[in-house]
C-alpha cells in the first residue's frame, strides 16, 4: 500500500531547485569547436574591438556621402574613382571630395569615406567616372569599428551553454580556448530480480533492461555523460555497494526501477538511512510518474525512477532532464512545441497532472492532429510510436476533442 | 551587380531535395548505446514476444477474475491466498477457484489467473485469507505476452533517426548492436582574402574566421560530422585544390563567404566549370541569406552560403540543417516553436521570405513576447542575443505588433 505523501510537479521542482546548485563540477579549458553545448565558467569580456576597422556590408562604391546629397536617376552626381580597395588590407587610397574608389563587401573604407553607394545605384562611365543614381546617408552600407562588438564589453556571461552564434563570437573575438564546466556525470542503476541484461536470453518471469537504455539516451540528449553500472538484484548490501560506486563518480545518480514492493522497500530503507537530508520527495502527482523520488547523499542527488518505461521516461523529462540541460525548471510557455487539434477527448483527475502520449498526423482538412496513444505505462511501444506528449495541468480535468494542444515533441 | 535568377524557398528545396538520395554514405554496425540519434539502415523485426510472459502491471495478487465478480467494500470476496510469486521466475503456483496469489509489479502470473486485484483494493485478514473489495475484469492490471511487442512485427522502419525509447525498445528486444548509417561528413571552407584565423591578430582591413565555428556548431548539432578545411585566399588553384581535397572526404561543402566579388565570381566560374548538373541554383528570395549557391559535383553537395553571419546562419537552417537532420525539409507547422507577442511591427517586401531574430522577454501582463533585434546581417552578436527567429512568409507584407508569432529557438 502506498503511504507516502505526494507532492504536485511544481513543489517537487522547488525542492530540487534548491538543492541543485550544491552539486559540485570541475572546470576544464577545450577548444572552442568542443566546447559547443558546455557552459561558460566566467564572463566572456571582448578585448578588441570587432570588427577592427570600418567596412562596407556591400559590393559597391566608398564616398563621402555629401557628394551623393540629392542624387537621382534623372540628376546623378558624377565622381571620379580613384582605385580600388584591396581586400584584407588596409586602404591606402584618401577620398577628396568628388572622389569614389570601388570596395567590395568587407573592405575597409578609405580615408575621407563615410558610406557605400550599392553597385546596384551607380552607372560606370568611361574614363574612370561613376554616376550615383541614389544618395547615401553618412554611414550607410557601412559597418563601424566595434559596431559588432565594443572592446570591453561583456559578450557572454558565466553559465551560457554555448550554441552555434556563441562559438563565432568566441572566434571573432580570438578565444581559441575557452573554460567551460565537465558535462554532468550520470550514473545509471537498474533494479529488479527480474531485469536481465540486453545480451542474455529472458528466462521465464524475466525481462531485459529497457530503462537503462532509454535514460542513457535521454540524458546524452541533454548534453550530459551517462554511464551504466549495470542491474542490481534485491539485496541491500550489493544495492549500497553500487550505489557508493555511482555516487562516488556522479553528480547524480537514477535508479531505474524498482516498481516491485521488494526493491522499492529496499530502496527506502537504504535512502532513509543514508541520505543526510532524509528522502526529498516520495511521490509526485502526476500520471505516468507517480512513484517518483529524490534523496540527497554527499551532496549529490540520487533519482528513484519508476520501472514502467514510460513513467520513467516522462519523470525523466519532468525532473532530470530540464536540470542537465539548463540548470532550472522552464515555464511550459517556454517550451518549443507544435500545436495540434486533439482528436480525441481526454479525462484527467483534477489534482493531477497528466502527460499522453500523441503521434502528430494530418487530418482531413490537412492539418496537423494530435491522435492520443493511450496505453499502460509498461508499454515502450508506445514511446517508439509516439511523436511526443501533451500535458493536462493540475487543475483541469481533461481536455475536448477538437482543442487545440501544445505537443512537445520527443527529441 | 547581381544578374542570377532567384528561386524561392520552395523551388530551392524542391531542386535539393531531389538531388539528396543521391549522396552515398557507409553503414557501420555499432553497439546500442553509440546508435542515438543514428538512422537505421535496415527495418528493425521483432524475433521474439515482449514481455514473454503474461506479467502484472501492479502490486497486488493474482486472482481469476470470475471469483471476483460483484465484489463490493460491503459485500468481498473472500479468497484464499495460496503464495507469492517470486521475481524474475516462473510462476509455479496454480489458482484453482477462490485461491489468490502475491504478485509484485511486473511478475509472472501463475497458471488459472487472468487479473491482478491491486493491493489497495483488499484487505488482508489472519490466516492466509484477502478480501477482495473490487471485482477485476478479465486482463486487468495485466500485460499479455507479446502485448508491447509481437513477434514478427515491424518495431522500427528503414531510416528512422534512433530516439531514446528506440534504444529501449531495440534493448527489449536484445539487440546489442545495430546496423545505422555513417553520420554526414561536411566539410567547412572559409574564403576571401580579409579573413585570418581565430588564432592570428587581424591586420588592417582582415578579420577573424567567424563563419567556420558557427557552421561547425550548426552542423554538429545536426547529428552530422563537421571538419574545418581552413582558409582559402581568393585564388582559383588554391580553391580547386581546397575543395577537391574536401569533396574528397565529405558528402557535403560549405563554401562559406566568397561575398567579395572576387572570391564569389571565383566560386562561380569554378563551379560552372565543375559541376555536371551545373548550379542548381544561384540566390533565394530571402532575407538574409539571398546569394545562397548549391551544385552538384561528383554527386556530391556543394554549398555556397552568404560570408556575413546571420545569413550563413539562416541559409543553413533552411537548405542545409534539415537535410542532414531529417533527409527532407519540414513544414514550418511541424517545426517546434514557441509562441510569443510581437513588440513591434515588422514590414517585409512581397515575394520574399523574412527571418527575423527576436529575444523572448516577459511583457508587462507577464506573458512571453518577442522583441525585434534589428541590425545589419554582418552582427553576429546580434545572433548571439537572439532567442531565435520568426518567419514573415512569402505572401505577407509583414506582421503587426501585438500579433502572436511562432518563434523558431535556436538549439
Amino acid at each position: 500500500m502506498e503511504f507516502f505523501q505526494v507532492v504536485t510537479v511544481a513543489e517537487a521542482r522547488k525542492i530540487l531547485s534548491n538543492h541543485w546548485p550544491r552539486l559540485k563540477r570541475k572546470t576544464v579549458v577545450c577548444e572552442l569547436t568542443q566546447a559547443l553545448g558546455r557552459e561558460l565558467v566566467e564572463d566572456i569580456v571582448a578585448q578588441e574591438n570587432v570588427p577592427g576597422f570600418t567596412r562596407s556590408t556591400v559590393d559597391g562604391f566608398a564616398v563621402r556621402s555629401g557628394d551623393t546629397f540629392g542624387a537621382s536617376e534623372g540628376a546623378p552626381a558624377l565622381l571620379r574613382v580613384i582605385g580600388e580597395v584591396p581586400m584584407g588590407a588596409r586602404a591606402e587610397l584618401a577620398l577628396n571630395p568628388g572622389e569614389a574608389a570601388a570596395v567590395s563587401t568587407g573592405g575597409m573604407l578609405p580615408q575621407g569615406a563615410d558610406a557605400v553607394v550599392m553597385l546596384e545605384h551607380t552607372e560606370t562611365l568611361p574614363g574612370g567616372w561613376i554616376n550615383v543614381l541614389k544618395p547615401v546617408a553618412p554611414k550607410e552600407n557601412v559597418m563601424a569599428e566595434g559596431e559588432d562588438v565594443r572592446k570591453g564589453r561583456t559578450v557572454l556571461k558565466a553559465g551560457r551553454r554555448l550554441r552555434p552564434q556563441d562559438l563565432g563570437v568566441l572566434a571573432a573575438l580570438g578565444q581559441r580556448e575557452v573554460k567551460v564546466w565537465e558535462p554532468w556525470r550520470v550514473g545509471i542503476l537498474a533494479t529488479g530480480n527480474e531485469i536481465v541484461p540486453v545480451d542474455a536470453r529472458p528466462g521465464p518471469g524475466q525481462v531485459r533492461d529497457i530503462n537503462s537504455y532509454t535514460l542513457w539516451g535521454l540524458i546524452r540528449s541533454c548534453g550530459a555523460e551517462p554511464k551504466l553500472y549495470g542491474i542490481v538484484p534485491d539485496d541491500l548490501a550489493c544495492l549500497r555497494e553500487k550505489l557508493s560506486e555511482a555516487l562516488e563518480e556522479n553528480q547524480v545518480v537514477l535508479l531505474s526501477g524498482g516498481s516491485s514492493v521488494g526493491t522499492r522497500d529496499l530502496t527506502l530503507d537504504l535512502l532513509h538511512h543514508w541520505a543526510q537530508d532524509g528522502v526529498l520527495f516520495h511521490g509526485v502527482s502526476i500520471r505516468p510518474g507517480k512513484p517518483t523520488l529524490a534523496a540527497i547523499v554527499n551532496d549529490k542527488i540520487v533519482f528513484g525512477l519508476p520501472g514502467h518505461p514510460v513513467s520513467s521516461m516522462i519523470s525523466f523529462e519532468l525532473f532530470v532532464g530540464p536540470l542537465l540541460k539548463y540548470g532550472c525548471y522552464r515555464d511550459p510557455e517556454e517550451e518549443p512545441a507544435v500545436e495540434a487539434t486533439l482528436v480525441r477527448s481526454l479525462s484527467s483527475d483534477a489534482g493531477r497532472e497528466d502527460y499522453v502520449r500523441v503521434r502528430l498526423e494530418r487530418g482531413e482538412d490537412g492539418g496537423l492532429v494530435a491522435v492520443p496513444l493511450p496505453g499502460k505505462s509498461g508499454l515502450i511501444s508506445t514511446m517508439v510510436q509516439a511523436d511526443g506528449f501533451i500535458r493536462i495541468p493540475l487543475e483541469k480535468a481533461g481536455l475536448e476533442a477538437g482543442s487545440r494542444v501544445k505537443v512537445k515533441l520527443f527529441t
